[in-house]
C-alpha cells in the first residue's frame, strides 16, 4: 500500500462521470474537492454527530470553517493522507434543511455547498417497514435475473467494458428495471419481499457481477440503474406490498474503490506483508484455544484478491460505516438489511454499528450471514441468552439459520436414524433455545453459494414438496433463492452455475419461465405448489407467529404444529420415508383435541380421520385443522 | 401397582439375610421394625435435619418419641403405605455420637436404637480428595474385571442363583477383591482413580450385573462385598495412590428393590396405565417446541421393564435420594461420583441435589453422564455460562464429554474436510466457550455402552496410538475403558460383547494380560504406549491444568499445545493422512518462540527442526518442547 497518494487521486479526477449524485454535483463545485462522504445528510436524526470525510488534492492542509444556524463546527482531523479532510459537526435539533456553506482555507480557499435534507422517513409508514416471519423473502442476483433496461448493460466509464451472457463470471445485463417488470410475477408466487444481492457499484476489472465487491459506499451500480433509479424501486416496491432488503458487506470492500487506491490512510484496511487470505474459521472469532495468529488471519486476512479488508478497529472506518448505512436508510426507505460476512467484522464495531442502526431505525429488519458450524455458534452471533462472551453481545435481532438448512437437506437425503435425517431436523430446532427469538431467524434451502436444492434432493419433485411445505411453515422468515420455484439446478462448484439466468429475464430467451404459458411439466407444478403455500402463508398469521409444537420423530415421520390463541392450528406431518406410514396421533392429543377434521392447504382434500393417519411415503402435508 | 402392602411387607420380611449392617441388626431389634433409611447417620453434619424413613408393618399408625441430647424430634408423617413412618429430626451441634433411642408407640411398642456416628471425613485427607484433571480414571464394570473372591460368586438369598462366564447377560463372578488384588497393575498403567459400574446391591432375577437396576439404596451387591469389605476397599485404594469414582443412578431403581415392591406411596414412582418406555429424548428436557407428553414420556416414562423410574418431584424421594448419597460419602470417603442418566431426572431435584452434595463436600468430584447431541445440550447439564433456561441451571461440575468422542472417533475415521474429520475435532473443542470450565470435563474415547475403539477404528494399531495420545493430553481428565490398554475389541450391538471378561481375570485363564509375561505382540505395545504416556502425564502437570492452544488443521494435520507459566510446553501433533505431511510452523511461533528442540515423550527421539516438521502419516506426536 507504499504509494504515491497524489498521483493517484489525480487518477480518482480523471475518472468518473457515472450519473450519481455526487459526482454529478462536482461540474458545480471547485475542482479541489472531489467529494464528501456522506454524500449528503439530514437535520433531524437522533444523533446530531457527523463525520464529513473531505477528499480533494491537498485539503488535509486546510482549515474549515462554516455559519450555519444550528449547526456547528466541532473541530476537523488530518489523515496520513493529505488528500483527506475529517470535518466534524453536530447538527442541532434547530438546524433547518438547506444548503451548509462549508469554507476550507489552505493553499487557496475552497467553499463547497453542503446539503443537508429533511428527513422522509419518520411518519412514512410505507419507509422502513422492517423484514418480520410475516415475510416470504425473494433473494435474487440483479445481474443474472431479467434485463429490464439494456442501454446500461455497459457503461464505458466502467472498468468492465462488455456483457457476456454466455460466461458464468462476466455481467449479463440484469438490472432495477428488470426486477421491477417482475414485481407482479413475485406477487403471483406470493412473495412480500425482495433481497437482491448488492445493488451498489462494483466497479472492479472483472467478476464483480455478485456485488460483494463494493467500490463506492454511496452509489447504485450505475449497471443496475441510478441512485434516483433505486430510490423509486424502493418507492415502487412498497407500492405493489413488496418490501426491500439491502444487502451490505462490512467486512471489505472492492480494491479498485476510491478509498482503497487513494486510501485516507494505511489504517483503514488490514495490511499484510504480501496478500493474504482469511482463513475463514468463524470459530476463531471466539475459540477459546485460539491462536493470536489464525484469529488475525481470520479477521484481518483478505476475503479475496479483490477485496481489501476493512480495518473496523479504526474508530474513524466505524463512523464512516456507520453513517454510510444511516445513510441508505434514510435516502431510500428501504426494509431491512441482510449483512453479509457478519462473523468476519471486529467485535466492537459489529456492537457499535448494529445499535447505532436500531438507536436510529428500531423497527429495521436486519439479519446476518452466519455460516458457522453448530447451534451455539450461530446463536452466539444473534441476539441471544448468553452474557457477553469474549468481549462481543451480538444486537443482531436474526441470523440465516444455516443450521437449519443443513438439517433440512440432510432430512431430505439421507434416512431417519436417531440422530441422522429429519431427526436432524428436530434437534436442530431443539436447540432454538439459545435465542433471544429464533422466529427472527431467516430460513432458507439454498442460496447464491450453495448447491441449488433441487440438484442436492437429486431432482426428485416429492423431496423438493417436502422442502418447500417445511420452509413455508416452520417457525422464522422463508427465503426462496429465485428460480427454486421453477426447478432451476445445479452445482456450485465448479461452474458456478447456481447463478444462471432467470430463463425469460432477457428479450429473445427461448423459454419464458416468468409466464404461465413459457412453464410447463414439472417447473408448472413446482410454481403451483409454491405459490399456493406461500399465499396460503401470507393470509394466515398462524404460520407467522403461531407458536410451534413438534413432536419427536418416529419411524422416520416428524409432525409438528403452529398454533395461536386464536383457535388456528395447522398441522404438519412429513413422511421421509420411501414407503406409507400408519401413523396413531394418540400422543398428538394436546394439539389435536377439539378438531375432527383437516383440510390439505395445497390439494384442498379432506382428512376426516385424525386418529390414524396414512400418510403417503415422500410427502409433506400441509393441514389446517378444523373444528 | 394396586397391590396389598401388607401382604408383600410381610415376603419382604421373609427375605433378607444378606450380611449388610441393616440386616445384621435385624437380630436386635423388635421385628416389628425391618429396617431405617439411613440405615445409620452422622453428628455433626452441616445441615442438621434428618429424615429417616422406618420400615415395619403397621408402623404408620404408631407415634414416636425420643430422648437424646442435642436431638430433637420434629414430627412424623405418615405415608400411602402403612408399613411406613417418617420420623423427622433435628441434630445439634451438640449433640453427640451414640444409640438415639426411638420408641414407636401404636398397637403395640417397639424402640430401637438408632446409631449416630462421629464423622471421619473431616480432617482425613485421604478421603473424598476430588478428581480432577490430574486424574486419568479406569471404568471397569466389576462384575467383568478380575474374580478376586469365588466364594462369592453366587449369593443364594439373591434370585440370580448362577453364574455363567458363556452368557453376556449373566454374572461372571468378579468382584471388589479382584479388583484390589490389580491394584498393582493399574498403577503400572498409569490410572489413578477407578471408576467401576455401580457396586450396590443389584437383586434381579436377570441382567443386572451392569449395576445399574440397584434394589438396596444402603447395601452393596454381596457378590462383590459386604458394606465393610468396600469401605476397605476405598481406603486400601486411597492407600495405594487411587482414588475412587462412586456409580450413581438417580433417575430408576430396579422393581425388585423393598421400596418398590413394597412401595411408601404411588407417588414414589411414576406410574402408567401399562409399561411405557423412555423415549430416550433429553431434547426434551428443554425443548422450547416440546409436548407435554414427549416431556412426560421422556422423564417420567421407565427405563426398562426391570426400572421403575423414581418420582423425584416427590420431596420425601428427593430427601430419600440426597441423605442416601450424602451417606455414602461419609460412610466410604470416596471420591467422586458418576452419575448415571443425569438428564432423566427431574430439574429441581438436580439442582437440590447436587447442591446439598456440593454444600456438604466442596471437594467431591462429580460428572455426570450426558449422551446428548451437540455442545450447547451438553453444556446446558454442566456448570456453564448461560442464566437459567427453562427452570434448569446445572451445578454438576462436569460431565462425560460425549461431543469429543463423537469426535474423536470422527477424526480417526473420516478423512479431513471442512468439517468432517480431524476438522470436527477441532470445531468441538472451539465450542468449549459455553462451560464454566471445559477441564471440568470427562474425556473417553469410548465406555460400557458403546462399540470398543479399538473396533470401530478398525483395529488399527497407528489410529489406536492417535486415539490415545489426544485422550492424555487434551484438556479434561480422561477416561479409559478396561482392557482398551490391551486392545480388547467388539461392537456393543447385537451381542453386548464390550463387555467380556479382562483375560486373566479368573482363575484358570489362558491368557492374563495383567502380566508383562502374559502380554505379547500389539497388545503389549499398546500397553506399553499407554503407560508410558499416562505415566508422563502423572508426573506433568503442565497436562493436567496447562493451557489450551491449538491451531486450525490444515491439511489433514492439527496441532495443538498444553503451556504453563512455568515455562513447560507440550506439543501434540496430529497427522491424519495416510501420507507423511510437512509441516510449516511459522504461524505457531507464538507458542515455539524460545524452543530449539523437542523430545517425544514416548520414543524418546529427540526432534531438532521445528521450523519444517516431516511427520508419519497417521501419527500424533507428543512432544516436551526444549530450550
Amino acid at each position: 500500500m507504499n504509494r504515491t497518494f497524489s498521483l493517484l487521486s489525480l487518477l480518482v479526477l480523471l475518472l468518473g462521470g457515472a450519473p450519481l449524485p455526487s459526482r454529478a454535483a462536482e461540474a458545480a463545485k471547485p475542482a479541489a474537492i472531489t467529494r464528501i462522504d456522506p454524500t449528503f445528510w439530514w437535520v433531524g436524526m437522533k444523533n446530531p454527530k457527523l463525520q464529513l470525510l473531505v477528499h480533494g488534492p491537498g485539503i488535509g492542509a486546510s482549515t474549515a470553517s462554516l455559519n450555519y444556524a444550528g449547526v456547528t463546527l466541532d473541530g476537523t482531523q488530518k489523515l496520513e493522507n493529505p488528500n483527506y479532510l475529517l470535518v466534524n459537526l453536530s447538527i442541532g435539533t434547530d438546524a433547518k434543511p438547506g444548503k451548509l456553506p462549508l469554507e476550507f482555507k489552505g493553499a487557496k480557499k475552497v467553499k463547497y455547498e453542503y446539503e443537508l435534507r429533511a428527513r422522509t422517513t419518520p411518519g412514512d409508514k410505507s419507509k422502513v417497514q422492517g423484514i418480520n416471519s410475516s415475510d416470504f423473502v425473494y433473494l435474487l442476483m440483479p445481474d443474472r435475473f431479467a434485463n429490464g433496461d439494456p442501454s446500461n448493460d455497459v457503461v464505458k466509464s466502467l472498468q468492465e467494458t462488455k456483457l457476456d451472457r454466455g460466461q458464468m463470471y462476466a455481467r449479463h445485463g440484469g438490472d432495477l428495471k428488470g426486477i421491477e417488470d417482475h414485481f407482479g410475477y413475485l406477487k403471483e408466487l406470493g412473495v412480500t419481499a425482495i433481497w437482491p444481492t448488492p445493488i451498489v457499484e462494483n466497479d472492479e476489472p472483472k467478476t464483480s457481477y455478485h456485488g460483494y465487491a463494493l467500490t463506492d459506499f454511496y452509489a447504485v451500480d450505475p449497471r443496475y440503474g441510478s441512485n434516483d433509479d433505486y430510490v423509486r424501486f424502493v418507492q415502487r416496491a412498497h407500492q405493489q406490498g413488496l418490501k426491500v432488503v439491502h444487502d451490505v458487506v462490512l467486512n471489505h470492500m472492492g480494491t479498485s474503490g476510491y478509498l482503497v487506491k487513494d486510501a485516507p490512510a494505511k489504517d483503514w484496511f488490514h495490511q499484510w506483508p504480501t496478500f493474504t487470505r482469511s482463513n475463514f474459521r468463524d470459530a476463531a472469532f471466539n475459540d477459546p484455544y485460539v491462536s493470536q495468529s489464525d484469529r488475525k488471519q481470520f479477521g484481518e486476512g483478505w476475503f479475496d484478491q479483490h477485496m481489501a479488508d476493512l480495518n473496523q478497529t479504526n474508530p474513524l472506518v466505524s463512523t464512516y460505516l456507520i453513517q454510510n448505512f444511516l445513510w441508505w436508510v434514510e435516502y431510500t426507505g428501504l426494509d431491512g438489511y441482510r449483512v453479509d460476512t457478519y462473523t468476519y467484522s471486529d467485535r466492537k464495531f459489529l456492537m457499535d454499528w448494529g445499535k447505532a442502526l436500531l438507536d436510529e431505525y428500531p423497527q429495521l429488519g436486519m439479519f446476518a450471514e452466519t455460516w458457522v458450524q453448530g447451534t451455539a455458534q450461530q446463536a452466539y452471533f444473534a441476539r441471544n441468552i448468553l452474557p457477553e462472551v469474549d468481549g462481543f453481545k451480538s444486537n443482531m435481532p436474526g441470523v440465516l439459520d444455516f443450521q437449519l438448512q443443513y438439517a433440512i437437506n440432510e432430512a431430505l437425503t439421507r434416512d431417519a436414524g436417531w440422530t441422522e435425517g429429519i431427526s436432524k431436523l428436530y434437534y436442530t430446532l431443539q436447540a432454538d433455545w439459545l435465542y433471544e427469538d429464533p422466529a427472527r431467524n431467516v430460513v432458507f434451502l439454498d442460496n447464491h453459494d450453495m448447491s441449488r436444492f433441487f440438484s442436492v434432493i437429486g431432482e426428485d419433485l416429492a423431496k423438493y414438496k417436502m422442502g418447500l411445505a417445511w420452509l413455508l411453515t416452520v417457525r422464522g422468515t422463508p427465503q426462496l433463492y429465485y428460480g427454486t420455484e421453477v426447478l432451476m439446478k445445479n452445482y456450485s462448484n465448479p461452474d458456478g452455475k447456481v447463478r444462471e439466468d432467470f430463463p425469460g429475464g432477457w428479450a429473445g430467451d427461448k423459454v419464458n419461465l416468468f409466464t404461465a404459458v413459457g412453464r410447463t411439466g414439472p417447473a408448472a407444478e413446482a410454481f403451483t405448489y409454491v405459490s399456493k403455500l406461500a399465499n396460503y402463508r401470507k393470509t394466515h398469521p398462524v404460520l407467522h407467529t403461531g407458536k410451534l409444537m413438534h413432536f419427536i420423530p418416529d419411524g422416520g415421520v416428524y409432525t409438528y404444529f403452529r398454533y395461536n390463541d386464536a383457535g388456528e392450528t395447522v398441522m404438519v406431518m412429513m413422511n421421509t420415508n420411501k414407503d406409507e406410514k400408519t401413523v396413531d396421533t394418540a400422543r398428538m392429543a394436546e394439539r389435536l383435541s377439539g378438531y375432527t377434521a383437516a383440510t390439505d392447504v395445497v390439494t384442498g382434500a379432506t382428512l376426516t380421520d385424525l386418529k390414524s393417519v396414512k400418510i403417503p411415503g415422500r410427502t409433506a402435508w400441509v393441514l389446517e385443522l378444523k373444528k
